[in-house]
Formats: structure tokens, sequence, C-alpha cells
């Protein structure tokens, strides 16, 4: 049987994601890997998990091992309520979805909004796997550089003037990119949003890292600042809790909630009511702040060692972001070096791993940068790679 | 802003299910609801589970709490080829993908096989959320009438030979289909896969209900009669164990399985590790066998409680079907009666709920058909529900 010549549009256009790869080879012994955005497994909260699941295993199990409504479960929503208002953002029941984590939010809200040949705004660089799921339903990205303050307004408006058409949505991850690390500031905020009103255009604003601040302070939200219901955001319990509960929520209004609950449907039916109810006991019991603040504090040595490790081992012409949160930080280095090619000398010469900076270019650029995590490997392990890391680059470079 | 004219033809195409809004109806107290498809809340293994998951939070918290690949989890799919080789179909790692319940399974098909405007071959009636996976990406929905023994092959012939382009897959329920009750027999499924040789055609089979068989011998499944890698069956543990822990899998041909993968990261990124290590565990510990064996005593004598009260309440004119096994039996009433209007008198009136016939319809047909499911209500409901029933019918035929 001929597979190919049955496949869809959908299943020809899309190809293996080069995280998913790289994960494969980096699980070999000895392999430093800067490569997977994955938080770090020591600090996974299996014994607070364990006794939360019992809790709600003997007084709710008839609930948590049902279906839940597509909704999401209202317990969980009220928890999530708070938080959110917690970080200056006002919400009711009816504005949010509860998602089978983040990704999925990028699957419903692009499975809503595009046509085949739709454009959508993105960053340069922006999320790979966001990449994936408008490419899925055959969206058009059109990309928008970033500096150090997160996506270029001029650029932006420039971009806007050009389209003969208008963009189905522009999606921003604000805190701490992936995969840059960097995060737009208020005043360039407020642009976007200007812009987005001027234009009358949707907002995709992408969260998953937005409890992880270890410097400075918070920025209002997309979310907060929207005046006219034209911000999305879809946030994850997958980087401040476990990625393993496949757990996570979209904020936006009423309307766009009761769309995506349609389509979410016949998508997966609903998400996890076991995996809600344990995360909402979780949050109840307030674990979920605690554990964020170890987190934080964990993730913001690792940030540091890994800074300091740049500047102690790598070449001057190679440049780096300093997030002030997140897991990501993002390296260039000179024209002309092909962060795809330098992999496998990586990998096979000094057993160190990180992902290519062009897998997140949706225009196909960036040969010459690179993603690295600081949250996945040990202190030790950051230390060490950045030299095995820069002894590499050295030898590219000459 | 106008929300409507940014929506994607998908989320035009789309409407909210008539059992999602029933489910909402029938939370009030004192209707009984012969609706949802949902498992004996009481029969629910939650002891169990929360046993199994203090063990695996505890041996294996680090993977649990991690991402799972995307093909799914090594040790499940272990316990998996045991499974299904009990039940007559071989397989290996490469012939199975993990999924968030079989719900995905019939997103993540018709994903990588439909575009729209292509037809695919279903049953009048099948189940309402395959109907709604199909239309989300634009199919259309060619019907085959069954009777007692399923899908009709006289009828698919015909059709078959009728279609100008081939269509992208038969989509079957074999076992105790939702929402008929009916089996396909050997020599059907045998004629059935004899026609998707001589046309080529991919079968998609779906057996949420295949392990909860109360009387008959079991019929070998489309998946292991197959000699052409041409059917992709797809399985959940949502009837056997617990709909809330979202929990499926695909078997099909290693090609089409990698085809789902790279469809699948982008849709979900992966499934619950936890839920799939709990479950892995579970099975191991040989909790699955016991359970089923458990479901099938009770829900045996549901099904024959219920079809005692169709035969003492019923006025001749009703017909309805004799399942061996599964969640469903159908009703059919005298033409002319709509049982989507007579909703309203059955709940108003009598407090008793069903599904009407005319959601399983792709061609809108079966006005004066409904789906009575038996594994919710409790014995005394069923009686005392199908006596409202009766009352209900008496009065619209009179």
């Amino acid at each position: 049987m001929n597979l190919e010549e049955r496949l869809s549009e959908a299943a020809l256009r899309m190809k293996r994601s080069i995280i998913r790869e790289m994960l494969k080879l980096t699980k070999n012994e000895g392999i430093i890997s800067f490569s997977p955005g994955m938080p770090d497994p020591s600090l996974l909260p299996a014994k607070e998990l364990a006794e939360v699941t019992q809790i709600v295993l003997e007084r709710e199990g008839e609930i948590a091992l049902q279906y839940s409504p597509t909704e999401g479960n209202d317990g969980l929503k009220e928890v999530l309520i708070d938080l959110l208002r917690h970080g200056g953002v006002e919400s009711s029941q009816e504005n949010i979805l509860i998602i089978t984590a983040s990704q999925q939010g990028l699957d419903l809200t692009t499975k809503i909004f595009v046509n085949p040949g739709d454009q959508v705004i993105c960053g340069l660089p922006t999320f790979l796997a966001a990449i994936g799921a408008f490419f899925a339903y055959g969206a058009e990205c059109v990309g928008v550089e970033l500096d150090d303050d997160g996506m270029q307004t001029d650029i932006l408006r420039a971009r806007l003037k050009q389209l003969r058409k208008l963009p189905k949505f522009i999606y921003v991850v604000p805190d701490f990119q992936n995969p840059a690390g960097v995060t737009i500031p208020l005043a360039r905020r407020q642009q976007i949003l200007e812009l987005a009103d001027e234009y009358d255009l949707l907002i995709v604003e992408d969260s998953p890292y937005r409890g992880l601040r270890y410097e400075g302070e918070n920025i209002p939200a997309f979310q907060s600042l929207d005046t006219s219901d034209r911000v999305i955001t879809i946030y994850t319990f997958s980087k401040i809790l476990s990625p393993g509960l496949r757990l996570g929520w979209i904020v936006a209004s009423p309307d766009i909630i009761s769309r995506l609950v349609t389509v979410k449907q016949s998508t997966d039916a609903c998400t996890s009511a076991f995996t809600q109810c344990v995360v909402a006991e979780f949050c109840r019991r307030n674990l979920l702040a605690k554990h964020i603040e170890r987190l934080k504090s964990i993730y913001k040595e690792k940030m540091n060692v890994m800074l300091q490790a740049l500047t102690d081992y790598m070449p001057d012409e190679v440049r780096w972001t300093k997030p002030e949160g997140g897991l990501f930080l993002w390296m260039t280095l000179p024209q002309g070096i092909d962060t795809s090619l330098m992999l496998g000398d990586a990998i096979g010469g000094e057993g160190v791993a990180y992902t290519p900076g062009t897998a997140f270019f949706a225009n196909g650029k960036g040969q010459n940068t690179m993603r690295l995590n600081f949250s996945y490997p040990s202190v030790s392990q950051i230390r060490e790679g950045i030299e095995r890391l820069a002894r590499v680059i050295k030898r590219t470079l000459s």
C-alpha cells in the first residue's frame, strides 16, 4: 500500500522536530545536553504529588476517574482564577479552558483561526513547536526579528504595512522567550497592543515561564493590558510543576473560549480529570507556591553558573543573551558558522549537545545561533558542558 | 471585535455536540439518564489506583513527572503488547502509539489522511464524536446502513462502486458498536476486509468496548485478520479502566505510526507520563484483568435488567437491539416519532433522558431512534427509567 499518496496535505507538510531527534541522542551516558527544555528531574515533587493523589482519590475518586467537562474542572478553575489574580490577570470561569498542556493550546488556537495560506506573525526566532502547530494547519509564518527586548515593534509595524491580507494573530512569548531568553518590556508590550488595536488583530500570548523570574520585576501580561478581548493567553504547569501531568489552561474572552471548547471536544474530548483534581488540590495546599520558590532559587543558580562559564570559556566572537528567568539563553556565533553542521563534532567529539538555532526560525535563518537550556543539567554539568562547547566552537572558528 | 469573520473553516463547520448539552441537563437530581456513555462511577478503582500511584511516584517519579517520548512509554507499550497478544493481535513497539484516549486517535488519524472534501465511510448510525473529528477536517461522511450484524456489506459494496474518488478509509466499531450495540460477525469482517483489499482502502477500527463482552465468543479483530497493513486500530482505557486518565493506544503499521507521531508532536507533544506509568503498573499487577471481570459481571446484569424492563414496559411498536457486550443498546420507535422533539417531555415530564439517535447519523436521518446507555445508571434506576420512558413513548404514540 502506497501510504504517501493517501496522506493529507497536513501530514505531507510536517516534519519531525529536530529537538525530538536530539533528545534521542542525548540519552547516551556521558553526553551533557543543553538541548531539551526539561525541568530538573531531581526537583519534580513526587513525594508531595503522591500525598495529594492519595487524598484526591480517597475523597473524590468518582470525579477524578470519570470524564471531565470539556471546559475543565470547576475546582481547578477556581484555583486558577486566584493564581491569575495574584499575577495581575482578572478572570472568571467562562474565561478559562483547561487544556492538555500548552501544546494543545497552540493546536486548538490555530485550528479555530487558521485556514491554509493564512498568515500568523511570530518572532525570529520563536518557539519551535509553535511553528509546528501553525504549519500543521497550513499557516504561513511572517517573522519579526527580535532584539534583547523581544519582538521589534518598528519591524512589526513595517511588516503589517506590507501585508495585503491581515494576519490571523501575532504570536508572542513575552517572558523569558523560548528560545532567546529575552523579555518584552512594558513600553514595547503597549506598542504591540496599540498595533493590534490599529489593525484589529488577535494576540496569542504564550506564557509557560512567567512564574520563573529570577531577577527584576514582573511586567504586566498582555492579557492584563488588553482592553478589547484580543488577547488569548496560554499557560501550562509543565515548567512550574511537572510536564508529565500534561496540564495547562487558556484565558480568553468567553466567545473565544466557547469556540475552543467546541474544537477540543473532537480533539481529545476533555483533559484528564485525574491530573486536574490532583493539581487543584496541590495548589489549594499552597504546595505550588512553595515549589516555585524552590525552582527559582535553583534555576537562578544554574543560570548564573552558565553565564559565568560562558564568560570564562567562550571566545570573544561569541555573544549570548542574559535572561531574567525561564530555562534558556541564546548564543550567537560569528556569521559563517553553521551550528547544525557543528553538532556532530559537539556530540561525537566532545559529548555536549545543544539545539541548533535554525530550528526556531520560520524563515530558515539563524544558522550561526543555538539555544542553551540550563534547567535540566546539573551545576557541575553546566560548567563542564560549556567548557566542552567552547572547545568545539574554537575548533570550528580556527 | 468580530470573531465570526476571523474563524477558520474548521471552526465554522463545528457545532456543539448534543450529548454534551444532554450531560448538563442530567446533572439535575431526580433525572435518570441513559444518555452519557460513562462507566459506573461506583466501579472506578480509586483505591487500587491510589496504591499503584504511590508505588510509581516513589519508584519512578522522575520518569512519571517528566516529558514522555511522543511515541509513549516503552514500559506501557510492553504491557500493551502482552494485552494485545492475549486478544489475538500480534504487535511490537513500532506498531504502537500511546494516545491521550481514543478521541485523540480519531483526531490524529483524520488529520494525517483527510483533506477538506475527502470522503470517509462510516456506519448509519455511528459514533457521534467520530463524525465530529471527521467533520473538523472537512471530511464528507458516506454512510452505510447497519443491521443487527453491523455494517451491511452489500450496501458498502454498492456505495464503493458509486464513488468517483476512493474514500480515505472505512470507519468501523466492530464490537458492541456505539451507538447501536451490534457486533460484526467474522464472515462479514472478512467481507469488509476483502472489499478493502479490492479497493485498496484503509480501515479505521475503533475498539473501545472489545474487552467488555458479556455473552458469546470473541470474534477476531480486523487488526488480526489484516494481512496488508491496512488496518489502524484505536483502543482506550476509558471504558475498561477510567476515562479520567485519558489514555489509549493505536496499533498500525510502523509507517503509519511514524506519521501519527509527527502530527501528535504538534498536537499535544506527548501523552501524560504520569498516567502512562500508573496504568502500566496497574496492568503489571494484574489489576486490569480483575477489574474487567468485575465490570463484566455488573454490566451484564445491568444490560439484562434493561432488556427485561424493555420487554416488560415498552409498547409493541418499539424495537431494540440485544447487545452481547459494551455499554449501549439502540431503540427504534415507529416512523413519524421524532425522539429529539420527545426529549423535552422525557426530561421535563418524566425525569428520564436518552440520546436522540439522529445525532449518530451523518446523513441527518434516524429521527425515530435513540441510544440507551446501561453502564452508568444503577439497576433500580434502569427499571424505573425504562418504565418512565415507556410512559413518554406511549403518550407520544397516542
